[in-house]
């Protein structure tokens, strides 16, 4: 019986504002970073490990956090907290001195996120899985039991969630292999940032035409005439039969929204990506009345499963774009696909970032398999680039993700990448000026 | 023109876990902490003063996060930076890195609210003025130029919040008269603490009914059968006609607090304060439905202006219990204030802790002078321990906070209690064992 011996936590940060990767409206300059958590034990080759995303400055706030939100781990046995995934959540989650600086959300939501990212990918580890794998075997009792339905009753009753997974389960083999034969569909944001000049724009979009990508995504929101000139650069590469997206990253107000999404309306965007404060239920539930068809997205920003139940019952979204590190892990991302489903809104997870598309294909894949049994509406985001830094990095073949088939979450870094860009004591940033 | 020298942030934790003051059904053994802010300049006496609360573990993590969030201020001139508020706060708050760990909301937040609070105070104090004076000078037009109202044009359009503090400005000395005469009307929890026995409770009640309290509120929560013991108690000492309020600091499900609620609803409670997820806006919504004629109240986790403007729109609640530590300082607590005139919700903000009493006369003695112009409804809560550490304690006589006089915010701390408490290594701590 193994026993966890220490949680280590790494703050690493890629200087990803020297070319714009990234860049968009409210987010100029970041550098994507990780507060990236190694649970060790006394067993040889007995580790998990996970993640979150930030974008720099303060990775060292969650990455602080992460040590104290992992600490209660220390001296357990590994089987006995992979076998209670629910419990290990609740008890980590329950700190209510940690709770007060939240409760569940930013800092220290997107610390335990990170840990128990880490837990689920130790607990694949341990059954020899690739996560989706792990999770698509549990029985739906069994699932039930690791998720986080407080605040949730009166969306999503306990037993509602049982059967909704007992339904699906019995024709789960019929949708593997369609996975098995096309993977899951994703769609690519890397031609779309608002830093890129036009030329790179448009080179981009073709590049993404011929990689047979049917779905592609540009950031907008900073100037109404630049988005004119972009939406349509990239409407006439992709042709009409392609979808395109325009993301504004929360920097409108409701009713600027309106009228900025209507006047880019004629270029049939599939939707508008947060138009307005991610915490605003209301208000995106106006702005979606206002701009149909054009449809409304959001997530990214979704700070936990309250915020997303809101989101469901206020009709306020026709795309749900949650986090795999902003949301508490699996224990409360299961019952926000849950209730996605119950409502019939398709989940699109957020990717990019670092990390993000190697946690993110397992979600849309668990999505798929165990609880909407479906992929119409769905495409999962894909951003190419940071994958080389990854020990079993995704592939995306014929613009989706081929199924991951090594045990865990696709979480684990290269030493290698962690010796150059962790913070700030790693060969690249060592010297330089601070970032902090 | 002094500058700013320096941002300095100490860790300050009280062990008040050993006496069960501040127990509640989620929050069993808070130490009171704070993150305690000055900022240094490069002229004799000209200093500001600021904190957040918090209720131990992690307090590290806000701490750390108010030096982020202050550096920004460092070299700037004293003078420039209080005479323009405004600026200033947006200046801080748009740090596109820092903004992805919320965004606005949890640690970055709070940490933001610590400095701007001590920004404020250095304001005040360079007026020779104490804060509510301060505030109640500026003009109209001024003063909505100090205020976050990004994301509010929907509910708070700029003219209409330069409208409403116009129209109340030339009464403005009769109700001054009112409050030199009686002072801001509040009440107290100090009785009501989940922790202590019946005897306890009692003995308390009774003692708040001898001080001329005509308030007075339990926490509740953790066991049906002991609340229904303890309100018959508390409503046995005060009588029919003095208002019993209730708490249950988030514990339930929305079904739950309504069936809940009911129970103890024949003993007539004013309010029942947090009967759920401070982020559920719709489900408070429901529940106020339900268990009217008893209010609904929630404000003290709420997390940022777009949370109330919702719960404003969605008519959830009957009172708004904002706090001074969770928002951003008065740039974020003006506009809510406004908000809840606009909507008729009576402002009763959320106090005790670690020096939130001293902050929140300021903000009751504002509402009333200049937002909303009445204290009908209005009561501010007052806990009476923690004020021996402050430099210029809030004073309650007759069950009312008495106008502060001294310039500033009322936020300065003993240099003898931060010796004594600041974490790990006053001389409290130091040798003890390890609270985090």
């Amino acid at each position: 019986m193994p026993l966890i011996t220490a949680v280590d936590v790494v703050d690493v940060r890629f200087p990803t504002s020297l070319t714009a990767d990234g860049s968009d409206a409210m987010n100029k300059d970041g550098d994507y970073s990780a507060a990236y958590v190694v649970l060790r034990t006394d067993a040889d080759g007995v580790e998990g490990y996970g993640l979150t995303f930030t974008i720099g400055r303060g990775n060292d706030l969650v990455a602080i956090a992460a040590r104290q939100r992992g600490e209660p781990l220390v001296g357990l046995d590994v089987d006995q907290l992979v076998g209670d995934l629910g419990g290990t959540y609740r008890r980590l989650q329950s700190d209510s001195q940690l709770r007060w600086l939240g409760p569940e959300k930013g800092v220290v939501h997107l610390a335990l996120a990170a840990v128990m990212n880490a837990v689920w990918d130790l607990a694949a580890r341990r059954a020899q899985q690739p996560l989706w794998r792990f999770v698509a075997d549990l029985e739906p009792e069994a699932l039930v039991d690791t998720m986080d339905l407080s605040y949730l009753s009166d969306v999503l009753p306990r037993h509602e969630a049982v059967a909704m997974l007992t339904a699906l389960r019995p024709t789960l083999d019929d949708r593997l292999a369609v996975l098995d034969a096309s993977g899951y569909p994703c769609y690519t944001t890397s031609a779309g940032w608002l830093g890129y000049s036009d030329e790179k724009l448009r080179r981009l979009c073709q590049e993404a035409v011929d990689e047979g990508y049917r779905y592609l995504k540009l950031k907008i929101g900073a100037s109404l005439e630049d988005d004119l000139r972009r939406c349509a650069i990239a409407r006439e590469v992709i042709g009409p039969d392609r979808h395109l997206m325009i993301d504004a990253n929360q920097v409108w107000d409701v009713g600027t929204a309106i009228t900025w999404t209507r006047a880019l309306s004629h270029f049939d965007p599939l939707w508008i990506e947060e138009p307005t404060s991610p915490d605003d239920v209301l208000g995106h539930a106006t702005i979606r009345r206002a701009v149909a068809p054009v449809g409304v997205a959001t997530g990214e920003h979704g700070m936990n499963r309250v915020l997303f139940k809101q989101l469901f019952q206020a009709e306020a979204i026709d795309f749900c774009q949650l986090d795999s590190c902003r949301l508490g892990s699996l224990n409360e991302i299961l019952p926000v696909m849950l209730m996605a489903a119950k409502f019939g809104v398709p989940v699109c997870p957020h990717a990019g970032g670092v990390g993000l598309c190697e946690l993110v294909q397992h979600l849309s894949i668990i999505d798929f398999l165990v609880v909407s049994g479906s992929t119409e509406g769905r495409v999962a985001e894909y951003v190419d680039h940071l994958h080389e830094h990854f020990v079993d990095p995704c592939v995306v073949k014929d613009a989706a993700y081929v199924l991951p088939t090594q045990p865990g979450y696709s979480a684990q870094m290269h030493p290698a990448s962690l010796d150059v860009y962790a913070y700030p004591a790693g060969s690249y940033w060592a010297g330089r000026p601070s970032v902090a």
